[in-house]
């Protein structure tokens, strides 16, 4: 069986309302084993609706239909469906029982318009919706069985998960597990090559990549008969997958990097302290995201004046001077000041030019400089710095600057600093 | 002109990322006064691929394809869109020369897989990409102009307005012009009843209001034949709004309330030094995203701990020990604190219970002590607090914790405070 979804509404075509009802149920469906072959957004106009649905019908044996089946004019889906059927509509008294007995129940007065919320294309079943007014409807047109539900989310989800998730739950002879691995250092290209056969076009378990803010993920989704044999594919994609990549992997799913930073510390009953300049605050920010992170940050400055680097960490003034702020003295002067002013076991500093002014020939828009302090294998701290160039704008700069900065502190402990 | 915009990932029909591009698309497309039929999403298949594009280059003038444009063997859009065209894939020396300097402009390596990303159809344009590898495409299929762009929001969006936006304001006969006012502080029925029958239906300037993250936005819409004529009536709607909602507008379209605190400081030539514990850097985040916050924005101080508290602002132990670190006293003490070490004018302090744990009967989760310091007129600086309580989880009481001190600031500044 595979699934069509069909999203209606002016406001999804204008870009005022963003479609989450199709990611949702796209979600739901892959979890019980039915393949989404496509979305489908059109506006509130009965023709583009009802030539969706046959569409959908023709390509697909199960299709959901999200939105259009309100009381006011602009609601068009119970026409487009009924045309779509070739099947006239009538009034049930059943359903517009159930649309009075909802505004009796919640004390509110029924209007007339009300009323079409009870037509139902002839030969169609409609649906309670026990969270708002407008009833739902199935229609068999051809081979394929169309569900209409209500567009708001919450009313959707509830009919969803009550109709039609049992159904296809009892039906569906195919199991689908997916996993999404976090990878952060390498671009897209450099991971798909260590990947290699495993992104086969029609293999199973399939593995995809896609990038977001720096994020290379590696999508992986198994499919088979049973949950048994499909989370053995899995499993044992995964850990290919982990052998490939190794150290690139951060997390799954929705991991962060400051979450597998956060882990690693706890582990090791470390303590982090954060010298921001260029990023302003959004390493600490991302950190602090995470209930619990009192265990393991003690907080930290955001020097974003220079006197502000040497009167709260202690950054001479002299170097400011001589190699300027965007420099490599200046990062190690803050992460050593923040180690020893947080008292905290490792610290990360970073300083550079988030731009859109501020660049130079020497030191363009985009470079960072990185220090990390982590404690030394009995001696003092031992602070390593790198610069790095980011392309794109202000905020793609500061973005990928605290992600690489987390990224180097989550490699030095994996690699064993300050154990 | 007609528009038809097609999204292509697996991640999008597996319900694991929302098709956020077709939305932001159809909102620029709709300003421009071109109606948009729908919007189609399709997986990481070539044939779905190929037979989407052919769909919608039937249907409309222009398609917008996005995604399905990297080095990878699950990118698949080139090829899908010379099986539409009927033409073969070609290399085009010129297209490998940009992405090879790509890498070279930010020293890193190209992988041989960038290869493909120089492949095009015969007979089609390549489209520069000024934030990523992936050039863009153009492409004639019969009687309809087919663009490919990056389905990376940054990249697609920077490449739909350098390399289509120019040429359709052009075409267009339509003028429409859209404002949209940011408010703070005030619910959204409040603010309707304050609009009252500036939100009639059918008006022009249309005027509707929506709610994201405790900022209620007031949208204006005025469509005309001229630009004169709907600039005249747009701005006559949005000044009988500045009339009836005051204090409560801090800027238009993509003003944030760091960006209007910020040109009230720079006004009034003051500085702003912050101190978080729950927010944990995000206000100061924030406020440095703002290209040029260095010009009033001293730094900031993430007192996570206690012990930071007291030796990095200097928050006596005996007041943490006795109120607890969520409280007035705490609060105060922070911001004086922060401001007499950041030498700043001004300065915001944020201590709270962001949850999910740490709540208690008398300081349930959602409590946040917020502190404002300003200069006294002539005396020494005068420090206000406030207690809120905040709905919803962590990301939420720290959102709002974070834009009520921005907002808190903005209308002292407003009301001359430091004047």
């Amino acid at each position: 069986m595979h699934a069509f979804i069909i999203g209606i509404g002016d406001e999804l075509t204008l870009g005022q309302t963003v479609d989450t009802n199709s990611s949702w149920l796209s979600e739901q469906l892959m979890a019980l084993g039915i393949p989404v072959l496509a979305h489908l957004v059109v506006p509130d106009d009965r023709a583009a609706t009802a030539a969706a649905i046959r569409q959908a019908a023709a390509a697909a044996e199960l299709t959901i239909v999200t939105g259009g089946l309100g009381p006011t004019q602009d609601d068009l889906t119970r026409d487009a469906l009924a045309d779509a059927a070739g099947a006239p509509l009538e009034e049930r008294p059943d359903a517009l029982a159930a649309v009075a007995a909802w505004f009796k129940h919640h004390q509110r007065t029924m209007s007339a318009s009300n009323r079409v919320q009870a037509l139902c294309p002839r030969g169609s079943d409609w649906l309670d919706n026990d969270c708002g007014t407008a009833p739902g409807l199935r229609v068999r047109i051809g081979q394929a069985t169309v569900y209409a539900f209500p567009g708001v989310p919450r009313e959707m989800k509830s009919m969803f998960l009550r109709h039609l998730a049992p159904t296809l739950a009892a039906q569906s002879g195919r199991v689908i597990l997916t996993r999404t691995i976090r990878t952060f250092g390498e671009g897209e290209s450099q991971l798909g090559e260590r990947l290699g056969e495993l992104m086969r076009r029609g293999g199973n378990p399939v593995v995809g990549t896609t990038v977001s803010l720096g994020v290379v993920s590696v999508r992986v989704r198994s499919e088979a008969s049973t949950l048994a044999e499909a989370e053995a594919a899995l499993q044992a994609t995964v850990a290919e997958i982990q052998t490939r990549l190794g150290e690139l992997i951060y997390g799954a799913d929705d991991d962060t990097l400051a979450r597998a930073v956060g882990r690693l510390l706890k582990e090791r009953g470390m303590t982090l302290a954060t010298a921001e300049s260029c990023t302003g605050g959004g390493v600490a920010a991302q950190i602090t995201d995470i209930p619990g992170a009192s265990a393991w940050f003690r907080g930290g400055w955001v020097v974003y004046s220079n006197a502000l680097k040497t009167s709260a960490l202690g950054v001479p003034t002299e170097l400011i001077a001589k190699d300027g702020s965007v420099s490599e003295s200046v990062a190690r002067a803050m992460a050593a000041g923040a180690l020893a002013r947080g008292g905290a076991d490792c610290a990360l500093a970073l300083t550079g030019i988030a731009g859109p002014d501020g660049g130079t020939v020497d030191k363009p828009v985009g470079t960072v400089w990185i220090a990390l302090a982590m404690p030394g294998a009995g001696g003092p701290p031992v602070i390593t710095a790198q610069r790095v160039l980011f392309p794109g704008d202000r905020a793609a700069v500061r973005d990928r600057a605290g992600k690489t900065a987390l990224n180097m502190l989550r490699q030095a402990l994996l690699r064993g600093g300050g154990a």
